[in-house]
């Protein structure tokens, strides 16, 4: 066992999800050997932060690290992974929805690594525990990535799951995370339209999602839809005349707040 | 001044507003003299969490109440108006669409008291302060509106606001709210399908809306469409192959996103 290699860790991309993770992989006690960023600027802003050195050439990339953490962008991992040329080290990606075998040809001891969360730059996470979602092509592998995971996010949010349930997940995560988020901008954008201020919602919006927590959504669903309140709705649609794609997401959002209920009532 | 009727109050309804509103009445000094709701079960319920009487035959309501809130259905608020009859006591209802003018013919002092936060039965708030809009037919009943608001709310989080304005902010809302928590059950049903539990998304989106708190929604856009990659975005909609609902739902949200991007990179 080489010792100096153990807990080494090579960060490979500096966006928002290598900002997010890098600093809690230091806090439980790993090493980050090295910042890999085609983009300078964010590779040598995210090693500052760390204090650890960077490069912008892949060439220069440490050999013998314990673990190389791929965190760029879906459509960048394949190249980077053919770039990197063979390497004994464990290399996982952290994307929701690239297959394993995505290492296949290129690394013996692979897996991913998913964090079940949306990083931001420069902002700290409010809500510190989240799922990391692990996969590995041998049970060694899956035993070093189920440690390490539950060093960050404790053991009880380690979640051993295959590539299709992934993507699975990611695509939900998608409808809970991306479009709800999609949702806060155009409630802001017809707020601004009358000057009226965002604050407004931000109480409202921080309930809805807290409620999760206790109650499930389908059984906490409000709003005029729900009820079927057909002069509520035809008011609000009224109100976006003058946004036919506003009115359109209304409609369509609507009726499948029906249909839901139907179902649910069935 | 006749000071027995001084911050007495009759609430009108059993619903979820009605019983999210009342006890904060209660906590801020304010007297429930009386329940009145067609539904007995939930009236009796409200009833006795709140140690107060309640009816079911309108015809016994309280005549000489400080305020009367009527906190029913959209619907049912015409009705109930008409029903009620003359009397000096300030009336309100705390619908987010139905204009103030609903009173004209049957109450010389009346208003609106909207509160911007969803309830849910047998569910405490997590958020404990939310703006609370008002509206009055006249000063003195303006002032009173925001002295009783501003005991519940705080000074700062209630505004006066107009009928239309306050249409506008119910639009919002159920962007906000209504529509983000329909995406919680959509995701829910797709990780069901699965069999993965929901928990897997709870801290996402917990996260996506505690950064409302410090980030524009805009701004800290993530996901496949805001990327514009449209590779993952085909992925997607191949595993909602069997839903056509949802997968319209994901193609016009995605093309809203992009658009809505462009519109930013202007």
């Amino acid at each position: 066992m080489k010792k100096e290699t153990v807990k080494n860790i090579v960060v490979i991309g500096s966006g928002n999800v290598a900002s997010g993770l890098a600093p809690l992989f230091q806090n439980a006690g790993y090493k980050i050997m090295q910042i890999y960023s085609r983009n300078s600027k964010s590779a040598e802003y995210l090693a500052k932060i760390l204090s650890v050195p960077y490069i912008t050439d892949l060439r220069k990339i440490e050999k013998n690290a314990w673990l190389y953490l791929i965190a760029v962008k879906d459509d960048s991992v394949k190249g980077l992974v053919m770039s990197m040329g063979k390497n004994p080290g464990l290399m996982v990606h952290t994307s929701g929805s690239i297959d394993m075998d995505v290492f296949d040809r290129y690394s013996e001891n692979h897996g991913v690594f998913y964090p079940l969360q949306t990083f931001s730059a420069d902002t700290a996470l409010s809500v510190d525990k989240f799922p990391i979602c692990i996969e590995a092509n041998t049970l060694v592998n899956l035993e070093k990535l189920k440690t390490i995971a539950s060093s960050i996010a404790g053991r009880e949010n380690v979640y051993k799951i295959t590539s299709h349930q992934r993507k699975i997940i990611h695509l939900a995560a998608v409808f809970a995370c991306n479009f709800t988020n999609h949702f806060y901008t155009i409630a802001q954008s017809i707020l601004q339209k009358e000057h009226l201020p965002f604050d407004l919602l931000k109480p409202l919006i921080l309930e809805t999602a807290q409620k999760i927590k206790s109650l499930s959504p389908s059984g906490s669903q409000t709003g005029p839809a729900v009820r079927n309140d057909n002069k509520i709705m035809e008011t609000q649609l009224r109100l976006l005349s003058d946004s036919p794609e506003y009115k359109q997401l209304y409609k369509i959002i609507s009726r499948s707040i029906v249909k839901a209920k139907e179902v649910t009532q069935q």
